[in-house]
């Protein structure tokens, strides 16, 4: 009965990346502990990047750092 | 003071059923517990059935095939 | 598929209280969603008072201060 | 490596309050705990007012009431 | 910068298991939606089988009527 | 009516650090959102070593060799 729930930044998360987090920590429960799939709850929250915080700066503003870095 | 955080699914929840949801909740803390209403929070999460998985499908997926299986 | 995740402070909860709780929050999610019992999930975490403060408090110190009133 | 989730009404917060929650979380990690800011999570979540309950009541309702004793 | 909550029962999880779940979890990210280990967090909640219902019963209790019938 | 989650490891946290969190997080709320301290709840979970991953490793592993890096 595993409830897994995945927090991640809504950056064009395609479908099939969705299906394969859900497969994977399904799968990961099997594997380890030896738990039933069909009680595995698998959550994916999209946060949006201006509500995510790391070191002191939303998300938001550390990708265009990231972005100027690179086309510099 | 309890906080009930309550996620399913956003399949057409009504706003009734939000307040039915938020009633019976907090009316269950006062029945079992004895809390006082004021100071009792509940939280609804409705979450897309795309970012939902149970045995390792979407739940996209497994209304499609229960709909499928209806239908025949 | 609900999944209901109830916060409560650890103040003696019996295991009646738990069971009630997780009775009451399943029946409310079939008589309002019309939910399915085996896929709906409770989760009852038992916090320490001293871990959760109400309007700058701790519980801990909150109790304290009611148990002086209705003494004196 | 603290994560702060901190779950607030979706009325109309801005930008630069947004960023104001994150850097002030993280510093209160920073000077109570000396952890370190760059894993140092905070993630906002906004939660629409029909879908937070307080004493029964959605939050949607009870804003409705205290603008209606204002103008009274 | 993901972050994994994983809520399994304290059914004598090892900590060889634990070892197993962070690292399974960590590499699923990195393979589906090229995340960065050092900031991916992974944290495992143990919840106790009296405060985990299923389908209007304890886990505890779900536990008991298992083993029952697997011993008559 | 904010809800603020301060998920932490349990090193040692002390009281006095854990009403310095309750109440730099509840101004907090005062400070930036105008919110109601009475209706700000501040909940503190201290998570084992053991539970928390970052990068693919336990914090318990993390601490042993940071300590071993100092000591040599």
């Amino acid at each position: 009965m595993p409830f897994i729930n995945v927090k991640i930044t809504d950056e064009d998360v395609t479908n099939e990346q969705k299906k394969a987090i859900i497969k994977g920590c399904t799968q990961l429960m099997v594997d380890v502990l030896n738990k039933t799939p069909s009680t595995t709850f698998v959550v994916i929250d999209e946060v949006n990047t201006d509500n995510w915080g790391i070191g002191f700066d939303q998300v938001t503003e550390l990708r265009k750092k990231t972005m100027t870095s690179i086309t510099e």
